[in-house]
């Protein structure tokens, strides 16, 4: 995949969404007429799949000045471990003190999404899995959660602005909302059938007014070769998706012909969740992951100042001086 | 407190943070001619603070047809139970239906926030409560997120953007950086002194360099009546702090004739730590909360259609019709 | 309810269905002359419901000598604590020594039983337990096995024999098999109520191949006011019975106008799901039990000899003497 | 072993034990004049040891018309895993539907037994285990719960009736009522010495008045060679037998020169007791169990119609048409 | 009871049995020349049994100078909290700092005695408990041990040095060793009551040979109205003394015209196992207590100096300055 | 190490420390005209590491009549295993009943100490272990105590008596009295280092007024290359010392070029701490170990007769005649 091309917006570049005490910071120095050359280091709270470092090195681009900075740093959907180095920056600490809240920001947050999605990719073993929560996160990072999903593994999303950024076409099966307002599952998915351009998929949601597995036999019967797959998202009050109905949906489909329909199963699925479907040997053809994403907890980051005009420094509970990590690449 | 005036920004405007598949639902639609007047009902997953409707209103007032709707919600920052219904819809589906993505969003990661912020807030029992949290999020996001904090109950937040929304100040004190910069604890705080706008109070961090207890005189010593608090951030890897610390720094202040001094505590702080401080007695005068709060779980929203045309209808799993709340006001 | 009259066959009274080694005793006693009047206590291993009694006495009242005999007892369907001394016999020892395994064992078989029966009935708070677990026994035990469910307090029982021990009539509804070998579940009610007898209550199984709530309508549409009940036994496979699916399918019939349908529950029930459902709120009418009660653990009954020829002895471990009992009531 | 010949009695005949349901679809189906030929499988709710199956054949044989009928099926005794098929009943359904409440019963009771004696037997590593619990079931199921047990591989049993249907010797000692009576351990011994025939082996109980080490001493003295085995049946109120009371009794029986003598040890023992003798290497010689087997909980069986005038059916939930089982044998 | 009279040995006069580094601290300040008057606080780490302040107390006696210096302390068996301070000395420092080493473990090791001999007492309610547990200490500490538990609440204990201590008369029964060498029982029993003075209580110790509810009826046949008790301490082989053994004792002894006799019980006492008794209601007239008291873990003393020359001034961690305690009280 | 000559003092050949009823029980044989020869065996109630046997040793040698007496005995410092016996008295009885007390009391207190010094000097993987715990037991036994701490291992001791006994040279550091005294900490270590014998250690305690790392480079700086190690003692209300600490003071110790000078870590250590700073890779050269070691529970021993005149016999619960254990060596 090729990687998009971030661009800071102004809030972040004013420190508006900088903790105050940056920009006061910053200030005092101003007035000392301090301007110390500084390197900072950025290491994550624990394991996972980094994310958002092109965003924090577009943001470094435009702040630091070009001939008096070095900055090393692990590459975008690396694995990192607890408490790994994973940004260092030499720089005149005024160029960049008033960051250190959007990098740690843009990192924890992109982070916690990719590690999460990996975690279920990993439990899936090859089935592709979709990102299909932005329904969870405000309508701002949107953009940024699809995306992190993707760099974490997944094989798609659900928003046009995620699919955006991570350059690819974005999935979609149908609402129950459609099939509601038309009145019956078939009809839906006809319609869908008519109107969507050839190259979308057609997948059908059966679980909206009949059962599950009577449902996919209609809607089979109804498209025959065009049915790509059925989506199975029973709700919680009715016992949710289980391994059995996945089985049972998949032997009358084929013992009614229907063997290249799909089974697509979304509704509460985590790690947990697409392990059980696996060691209880249904066949599903790929899961669709909302929460367990795009509610995942960020990854928190911490920066600190380990060297002050090439002198070792550091607070209590540090080590002065620069942290070993052979595996950083030098990016600016 | 005022609630600020949202402006829905143009990606969700023209549905580019929504899922697919309600865009192509729209287009199914028109295309088959269909626009029922449909009812559709949201309701949160889990207990907690409602917060985010402002924006949600702002966003339904810009697309609902004026004449043809009816719309029904709780206040921003209500307490809501599990499973209830907080926000109803009537109004032709095609000028909402896209919608139901941000609309579950705002909600979801803002009543996240706020709920954990309350959280805090109560196990503090009149204790200021700070959200000092920016550094865990996106920055596209750190105005909601302290915004939805003081919705919460916070008594302040230190991002400048989550303070513009919700119309205060915002707080800090000063980070290890200035300190390490400046060489020494004293001579920071009296930097920060000298600069800062009398408005600003003194708070010193006195955990970088030197003890807890010895820095807090120094700096009382240094700066007299004009010191408001010493903050107490010792990292883990020194203990953290502890409730001996606060009595032990408190003891210490009083014997050297500083009472007017203030504590505030940072670190690691979650509900379970401020109870710890309090039923150990340790005299705390304000919690900064980080992570607790801005990287709270997302409270998961529904949106479901319950009537059609006036008719009742539900898809499997939900009662058709309208659901009884008598919390809820009419807002449109 | 009359306690039915209950008669020993003939393995019990020649000994077969005895240990060997109490045939061996009788064999040795009678060789060395020995017949004194012995004292023979029982006590149960854990508080419950003692059931069995009448069938024990029936056994008694055949083998002891009419006028050397004095036999207490507590009384069929009697609460009774842990240790409760429930039956004692005074009788010469070779009139009753070869019995001491079939009255240990029928008490403790019938007293298993009844307890569980009771646990659910007071779970269910006054709505019907009916037993529907004959399938998990032993043909030779389903009369008895029946009979104990409805002492324990069951409002009815499915199989013919317990029905016809109890003097009550048996309950049941449709099997699986009836629907699928006639191929519809309306067909089939139809059926149903077309030959059955108009005492016999119109309860039609609604989970065979179509959705509950959907078929829950279908067959109350075509039976009309002469429908008393569906019928939920929504295998695990399918998520089983939700207090969910309950309300959503009352929801349904009395928005359809059928309010007066009642609503049946059956499927791996047993405490703890009755309260779930009661707690839940979801308006069950009745359940039906199986192995909860049909294979409920036996209450381990103990004999001891406590006086020979008017003298207090014991084994070691026992107290010798009479132990007192205010509770028993002489029976013979 | 050879198998038994059993012989369905009338009350299962003729219905009088099957859910009254089963009664009323055959009715039913008689006056649609509906018999097709259905095929019906039984599989086991969890991973066991089969038993009943010579007992259902004979019913089968009984019912189901012989040159329309096919019946597959596991043989008494074999292993089964969770949810395995374990017979196959293919024929006109009016012959058999009646039947399937007494079908699950006898394999449901049956294998529970047998199960939990295996069980025992496989935690005994090749020591004997004895079925000695009939007195904690009815007394109508002495008989083929002990006939379980020795299908599920015990060495003997203690009722007459089991004995007869394995075809084997009853097992017996003597109780604590014959010591009771008698006055004394020894003189009891020496009187069952004197009247029983030469092959049963002499076993003596030597807890009832004294210390188990000295009275075993007393037996051994009084019946030199001829004694087989002392019984340790210490009550729990006396610490129940240890494994320490075992290698104590053991070591002065052989000090005293009786190393012939055997122990064996009943009261309490399941299998984690069991492995606890072993693992302590206490030289057990056999073991007595009681409820542990007989109180086993039923191992559930379901019956299901997969098949209807040989097209694949199967209700919701299962899986149409016919389960492959090649362990399966055809026996009718 | 009296305090005795402690006499401070002089191995801790001499500092032997102190850490190195006070004598060493000693050493430098004479060399320095400082002997400042320093306040020093003693504290507990845990609530318990306040007990060795009397052997504190005849130490400081010996070493503190008579016109300088002031003492304050709780009372010998005195109740303590956590943390409380519990002995304040302000005195020149070079008089005490010697013996911090010593004053911390009289009052760490006694205070641990006492405080587990208490949680007996108070689970016996009433029922007197002896100190049996000399054999789990070193000989040097048995007074004093014994002591301490006396000061816990104790009736009695069996040490000789220890009842010295206590000013009372030593407690004991007879041992298995006494009745091993003479054979019997009974044959011991009737030597100890022709040789002990009769002021001594006759407890006939009735687990050595025979069943413990055998032995107890020869031994009081055998010595009548002189037998004061009988002693049950059936080892863990034998399944240790149980509350239904108690209750058979007591009942045997009953029914044979024995109530006098008095039940004693030892062997693994505990609180846990006193409750155990006193709620099965077995009536027990006297627990032996061996390692619970002897072998409890010390109750860690903690010295800190608070003052020096008037000056409050501590460690890091501690409040500098005198630690009101209204509790203590001016001994010296 | 050389083992110390031990002589048991007064009480203990008098009988002092003794149960009474061991001194009853000689004054009833000696009255008796009994004497037999007697063999007793001891054995440890769990497994670890033996400690007093020379103490014991040194008692029988004083009492057993030397042409009649068998000794066997593991070797002090050995490792026993649970139950093992670890002595072997024949003699007549008389001679040495009235010391079975001491006997187990020795061997009980020494194996406690020993075998929890033992666990610290595994988990230790040979970093030095000190046992710093004089200050929780009673001074009488702080030599032997101290003593048992270096048969288990330690590779010192803080108490003069202990060294003593185990023929080395006493261990200590500086403490807080010390530095408090004399108001700073580099005062006191100057002061220290100026009166100390050149063959004492400089250790300096660097937690008493400063942070430690800030202290640390400060005596560093004082004393030069006569610095041995610094201390670490940091209060639990400071959080305790962490591995992380010890890594900071380590790396900014070897910054300034203070490679030479090594940390010594205190208080609250125990296996579970020492394995938490190695598996940390906290590089921590010695560990002070108090309560862990000197108030470990005694380990039980006990003392039972398994001959008399040569002829087996034991109580009940005991196997008669000797104990095979070809791990014992005669040593009288």
């Amino acid at each position: 995949m090729k990687l998009p091309k971030f661009e800071p917006n102004e809030a972040i570049l004013f420190g508006e969404t900088a903790d105050i005490y940056f920009a006061r910071t910053i200030d005092i120095l101003r007035n000392e007429g301090l301007n110390p050359v500084a390197t900072m280091e950025v290491f994550s709270s624990r394991a996972g799949i980094l994310c958002g470092m092109e965003e924090v090195k577009s943001l470094l681009t435009n702040v630091l000045p070009e001939g008096n900075r070095e900055v090393w740093a692990l590459d975008e959907g690396e694995a990192m471990s607890e408490k790994e180095v994973v940004l260092r920056i030499t720089a005149p600490y005024q160029s960049y003190g008033l960051y250190e809240t959007a990098i740690d920001g843009i990192l924890a947050h992109c982070s916690g999404w990719a590690t999460a999605a990996r975690e279920c990719v990993e439990a899936a073993r090859g089935i592709p899995v979709i990102s299909f929560g932005v329904r969870h996160v405000h309508p701002l990072v949107v953009g940024v959660m699809d995306y992190a999903a993707i760099i974490g593994g997944c094989a798609g999303c659900s928003s046009i602005a995620g699919a955006k950024l991570a350059g690819i076409e974005p999935s979609g099966t149908m609402p129950h909302a459609l099939i509601i307002i038309m009145g019956d599952t078939v009809t839906a998915t006809i319609a869908f059938d008519k109107y969507m351009p050839p190259e979308v998929p057609r997948v059908s949601l059966v679980d909206t007014f009949k059962d599950e597995a009577e449902e996919s036999l209609r809607v089979a019967q109804a498209l025959g070769d065009k049915l790509d797959s059925v989506r199975l998202d029973t709700p919680s009050e009715r016992g949710g998706v289980t391994a059995d109905l996945v089985k049972e949906v998949r032997a009358r489909l084929d013992l009614a012909g229907f063997k290249q329909v799909k089974i697509f199963v979304s509704g509460d699925i985590d790690p947990e969740r697409i392990s059980y479907f696996i060691e209880s040997e249904a066949l599903v053809d790929g899961f669709g992951v909302g929460s367990y994403i795009s509610g995942a907890k960020p990854v928190d980051f911490t920066a600190d100042l380990h060297e002050v005009e090439g002198k070792p420094i550091a607070k209590r509970g540090r080590i002065p001086g620069i942290t070993p990590n052979p595996r950083l690449k030098r990016v600016m």
